[in-house]
């Protein structure tokens, strides 16, 4: 094996941080890694967003591959490029695009991980056939959790997220798509990251309560029609279970959306359905209507 | 005027760390900045580097315009792309490529500046004309620093270092001769930074160093003639006298070449003069080599 060394960190989203990447910048000076070093990511999404944006920005940027070794990673954080951290709680806040060198993918690595973890992973599946393909929505809604078939849906992920970042790299319009349950969903998150650990959400768990309130904003514009959104309400709710969002929390998710990347000025910005496996864009929606799906969502 | 927001930053390289780019982060997500946000660096070379790197990180990236007021960001920072920020003492060690949307170049600016910063960013117009243009090195060499026209003396660095920038942007090869004086010319600084406030360089007295050392190393390579190198080292030490380097200095800066971006693995690698006007790099270069170099210059 050539020379190397090996940088651990904390899992978990908390330590998604500049004071972490300081460690791991740290130890990329102190081992005197020149532009022609490889970092190699093993781990979750939060380990390849963060050694990602470590390696692109180590000296102007060195060459980095990513082992996603979560369902999440694999099927989400492992195709377009986007690298980063949070920042004073703001998810992916600080980043940049870059491409590895190579992206290996392996289901085998799913054997390590506890359910609730595959679990949250599901969830980007979900919302991959739910913007993209109605056919794979049907199938998958189709079967219980515990029937999926890993290896095929990453494939089908892979290649649907694939398909749209190749038509729009930076996110400058068709690739907001991948945002859908995200605007929500994210705040949601970081609602969350600041409760005590045992609350916290998975990424995933967060971005289905997401869904089913951005499903329902779909289908209060008239995007999607009423069986479509109990589709997709029954599914993630049998899939999920519902979070308890307590009312002082309405307003904090609220206000968080105000910091999502897909914004202008002060208008938040949507990714909407427009039935099962389309999505449309750049969709303004208010606050009162924010407030109404997250009611809707409570029951 | 549009809604806008000033941030201000303390000046001077001793700043141009991630705890300066914190604090602008903090203002920028205060401020609710969007993706479609503009920053402004109206400043000196640090303002540049480290306000267009945060502007290029911020969400990813957002768009930025850099306004160089002192003589050296005007002829060197403002052209090429290179952002970033210093690391436990390492120039420039994180970091990213992003071009602004513009550069609004005015000599104007100069008029605001104390000699001996005009002086500073004069060596970088030498450099320029070192590597790249053998009459105009002949004609600043031909005049005394009060006597040389500043606004065709800026216009001229610009286009050289576009035109190298343009052959090759991510310093794959050609752009690394805009190195030449850097390798042990950033040693010095750095060595310096370490000392009292009194005693530290401005960036392009410690370049003026670094090319007396390294047109030494030129010439020991046989790579210019005895009668280059005494036009060289003259017009430098008359321009800008020559630096105390103590003896317990020395191996300290030897041992700081070795975090320069060029090298390869263990080898030091330098850009140097073949003939005045022209440049080679990917040159490795010995400690002893190097050795020789710093006596050289202390004479």
């Amino acid at each position: 094996m050539p020379k190397h060394s090996v940088v651990t960190v904390p899992g978990g989203e908390a330590h998604k941080t500049l004071a972490t990447c300081e460690k791991i910048w740290e130890a990329m000076t102190k081992e005197e890694l020149d532009r022609h070093a490889l970092v190699i990511n093993v781990g979750g999404g939060v380990i390849g967003d963060m050694g990602g944006f470590c390696a692109a920005v180590y000296k102007r940027g060195i060459d980095f591959i990513q082992v996603p070794t979560t369902l999440l990673s694999q099927v989400d954080a492992s195709v377009g490029g986007k690298l980063g951290i949070d920042f004073q709680g703001f998810k992916n806040h600080l980043g940049v695009f870059n491409i590895p060198k190579s992206v290996l993918i392996d289901p085998v690595f799913l054997k390590t991980l506890p359910e609730r973890e595959i679990r949250s992973g599901f969830a980007e599946i979900i919302k991959h056939c739910l913007i993209a393909d109605a056919t794979k929505w049907e199938e998958i809604r189709g079967k219980d959790f515990e029937e999926q078939k890993w290896p095929d849906l990453i494939a089908h992920s892979v290649k649907i997220k694939q398909q749209v970042v190749d038509q729009d790299p930076t996110e400058k319009g068709l690739r907001k798509i991948l945002n859908f349950g995200h605007t929500l969903g994210h705040a949601v998150e970081t609602c969350f990251l600041n409760k005590s650990p045992k609350e916290r959400l998975f990424h995933g768990e967060a971005i289905a309560v997401g869904m089913i309130m951005e499903a329902y904003l779909s289908f209060e514009r008239k995007m999607i029609d009423q069986q479509t959104l109990t589709d997709i309400e029954e599914f993630l709710f049998a899939t999920y279970g519902k979070v308890k969002i307590k009312p002082e929390d309405i307003e904090e998710i609220i206000a968080l959306t105000r910091q999502d990347k897909k914004n202008r000025g002060k208008e938040i910005r949507f990714s909407l359905l427009k039935g099962a496996g389309q999505c449309a864009f750049d969709i303004v929606v208010t606050a009162a209507e924010m407030r109404k799906s997250i009611a809707y969502y409570l029951g």
